[in-house]
C-alpha cells in the first residue's frame, strides 16, 4: 500500500469525457485493493489557451514532473487553433510534455479483444493471432528538427521540416524494443523504415542491426515503410514488437487501431528515463483524438482511456494485479455485449460513456 | 493510325516477367488497333549497376527523353546494394527518371474489381463502391530535400534529411488533383498532410484551400495523414481523389493497395508537364516493387503492368478506346475466373505469369 501521485490533464473535446471514466475505474482499484491515488487535474490543449495563454504552463509542467505519472485525455481538433496561420497550437502541450520529460519510447500495443473480431473492417480470420506492440519514437525526427519554418524566396514562398536522428537516441528507443520483445511470446522485432530513401533510415538501419546482435534470441527483421503499411492490414499476426521512428509510427497506429475494432479501444504509454519510487514515469493516452463532432454527447468511447490508466498502474506504479483487474474488467464488460457507437454491431447493446465508465469499474 | 515511341526499362526482380507480358498486350492492342509501337528496352536497377556502372546511364536517360513514354517494371530488392553501406542504389534510377524528366503527379488509382471483393483482407461490404484516386507528389518533399546526409558529430553519428515544398510545387499538384477531379463522379479533393506538425503541411494547406477556391464544383476537404490511414480502410468507398506529398502518398498507396485484394493488380502513371504529339509524356509503373522472392518463377501477377500500360496508352498516347479495351480485357478475364497466386481463392483456376498475360492479350 501507498500513496501515488497521478498528474490529469483531460485537454479538449471528448478528453475530459473519457479521463472522467478512467477517473471512476481508479477510484474502484482503489477502493477495492487499498491503495490512495492523489489526482491533481490541470488544464491543457486549447482549454489551457485560453485559461493560461498557453497550450500547457509551467505551472502544469510542474506539476507533472512532481507526479508518478500522467493520464492525459485528448488535445486539439478546435478549429479556431487549426487554421495554417494559427500561433499557438493545442498540440504544444503533447511537444512540450513528451520533449522536455524526455518520454521517447511510445508503447502501443494493438491486441484485439476476441468478441470485436467482427468489429473490425478486415475479415475475422485475418486478425486471429493478432498481438502486436508498436514501439514509436516519440521525442525525435521531423517532429522537433529544426528548421521548420515558411520562408519568402525569390520565387514566392517555401516551407522546410527537418528529419533528425542521434545514434543515441535511436540506440536507445531500438534498445526499448528489444526488451519489450523478451517478455513476449513471439519474441520477434520489425524495425521500420524508408531505408531506399532517407539518410536517417540508413542510419537507423545501422544502429538496429548493432543493437540486435545483443539479443540472439529475439528474431529481427527489416521492413519498408510503406510495405509496413500494407503487411499490418495483409498479414497482422505475423508481427510482434514493431519499432519505428516518430512520424511513422504515428501514421502505422492509426492504421493499425482498425485492426482493434475501433481507435477508441487503443490505449499508450509514453515513457521516459526516469524512475519514480514506484516505477518508470510515463504519459499515459488514448491513441484517438479530441474527436469534436461527438464531444460532450455521451457517446465516446472510454475504453482506450480506461486501458491507458491501465497501463499507467503496470509501468509507473507497477501494480501488474490492479492493471490486469482493469484489464480483465473490460474485457468482461466488451464480452457481456456492452459496446459504445463506434462499434455498433447487431445483437449488443449500446451505452453511452458514462454507462460504459460505470460498468467496468463496477467490474473490477 | 501512327507511330508511337515507347521506351521499355524492365528492371530487376519480377520487373522483367511481368514487362513482358504487357508488351505481347501491346502487340496485340497494335495488331487490332492499326498502330505501329517502336518499342526500345534499356537496363536499369542493378541490371544496369552491374552492366553500366550506374542505376541508369545517359543514353537511357536520353532514350526516355526522346520516346513519347516509358514502361517501367521494378528496381531495387537486390540485396548486394541493400546494405546501409551500399554507394549505388538501384532506386537511383526512379529518383532520376522522376526528377530529371520532372514527372511531378503520380497517379494511382484503386478501383477493386467486383470479382476480387472477396480476395481481400478487408470485408467486402465496406469495398463496395470503393473508386479511388491518389495523385502523389513525385518530385519534391524528404525525397530531394538537402541536406540528406549521415555525420560525425562530437556524440557520434547523426543523420538528417530534409523536407522541402516551394508554394508552386504544391499549386501544380494540387491542381492536377482538382482537374483530375473534375472529371470524376464524386467530384472530391481530401487534401492529406501533418499540418498539426509540419511548416510544410502548414503550407500544403494554405495553398490547397487558395486552389480549391478556384474549384467551388468540387467538394474540398483537409485530413490529417495519420487519420487518413485509418479512414483508407475504414470507409475507402468515401474517397474520390486523394492528394498528398511524396512520402505520404508513398506509405497511403501501399496500403491502399490492400483494397484491391493485391498489389499486384495497382497501375501508376507519373506524369510531367512535357507534352508529346500524342499526349502527355509519362512513365507507367506498377506499384508493386520487384520481389525478388518470386522472381523468375512465372509467378508474378503481371496485372498491374498491363493496367499500366492502359494508362500509357490514356495518357501519353490519348488512346482512349485501346486503354479500356485492355481494362475490359483483364476484367474479363478475372471474371472468367483466372487467378495468379496472389489472388488465390476457392473455385478460382490459378494461373502463371505467362499465361495470365497469353488470356489478357487474347482478350483484347
Ligand atoms: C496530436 C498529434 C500531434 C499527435 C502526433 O502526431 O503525435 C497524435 O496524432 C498522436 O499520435 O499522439
Ligand atoms: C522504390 C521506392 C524508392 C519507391 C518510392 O518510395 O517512391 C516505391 O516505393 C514507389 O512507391 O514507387
Amino acid at each position: 500500500m501507498g500513496t501515488y501521485k497521478i498528474a490529469v490533464l483531460p485537454g479538449d473535446g471528448i478528453g475530459p469525457e473519457v479521463t472522467t471514466q478512467a477517473l471512476r475505474v481508479l477510484e474502484r482499484v482503489g477502493a477495492r485493493f487499498g491503495h490512495t491515488f492523489q489526482t491533481t487535474q490541470a488544464l491543457v490543449g486549447a482549454a489551457a489557451i485560453e485559461a493560461e495563454g498557453d497550450a500547457i504552463s509551467d505551472a502544469t509542467m510542474a506539476l507533472c514532473q512532481e507526479s508518478d505519472a500522467i493520464l492525459f485525455g485528448a488535445v486539439g481538433g478546435v478549429s479556431r487553433y487549426e487554421g495554417p496561420n494559427s500561433k499557438v497550437q493545442p498540440e504544444r502541450a503533447l511537444f512540450r510534455l513528451r520533449k522536455e520529460l524526455e518520454l521517447f519510447a511510445n508503447l502501443r500495443p494493438v491486441r484485439p479483444f476476441k468478441a470485436l473480431l467482427n468489429a473490425s473492417t478486415l475479415k475475422p480470420s485475418i486478425l486471429e493471432g493478432t498481438d502486436l506492440l508498436v514501439v514509436r519514437e516519440l521525442t525525435g525526427g521531423i517532429y522537433f528538427g529544426k528548421p521548420s519554418e515558411i520562408r519568402q524566396t525569390p520565387h514566392g514562398l517555401e516551407a522546410i521540416d527537418t528529419l533528425l536522428y542521434s545514434e543515441g537516441e535511436i540506440e536507445r528507443i531500438v534498445r526499448t524494443a528489444f526488451e519489450l520483445a523478451r517478455g513476449r511470446t513471439k519474441k520477434k522485432v520489425t524495425s521500420v523504415d524508408k531505408a531506399n530513401v532517407l539518410s536517417s533510415s540508413r542510419l537507423w538501419r545501422r544502429v538496429a542491426e548493432r543493437v540486435a546482435a545483443d539479443y540472439p534470441d529475439i528474431t529481427f527483421e527489416h521492413l519498408l515503410v510503406d510495405a509496413c503499411a500494407m503487411h499490418l492490414i495483409r498479414r497482422p499476426a505475423s508481427f510482434d514488437v514493431i519499432v519505428t521512428e516518430n512520424m511513422f509510427g504515428d501514421i502505422l497506429t492509426d492504421e493499425a487501431s482498425m485492426l482493434a475494432g475501433s481507435m477508441g479501444m487503443l490505449p499508450s504509454a509514453s515513457l521516459g528515463t526516469r524512475q519514480t519510487a514506484h516505477g518508470t514515469f510515463g504519459l499515459y493516452e488514448p491513441i484517438h483524438g479530441s474527436a469534436p463532432d461527438i464531444a460532450g454527447q455521451n457517446k465516446a468511447n472510454p475504453i482506450a482511456s480506461i486501458l491507458s490508466l491501465a497501463m499507467l498502474l503496470r509501468h509507473s506504479l507497477s501494480l501488474e494485479a490492479e492493471a490486469q483487474a482493469v484489464e480483465r474488467a473490460v474485457e468482461q464488460v466488451i464480452d457481456a455485449g456492452y459496446r459504445t457507437e463506434d462499434l455498433q454491431e447487431a445483437g449488443t447493446t449500446i451505452v453511452g460513456t458514462e454507462e460504459m465508465g460505470r460498468l467496468i469499474a463496477e467490474a473490477v
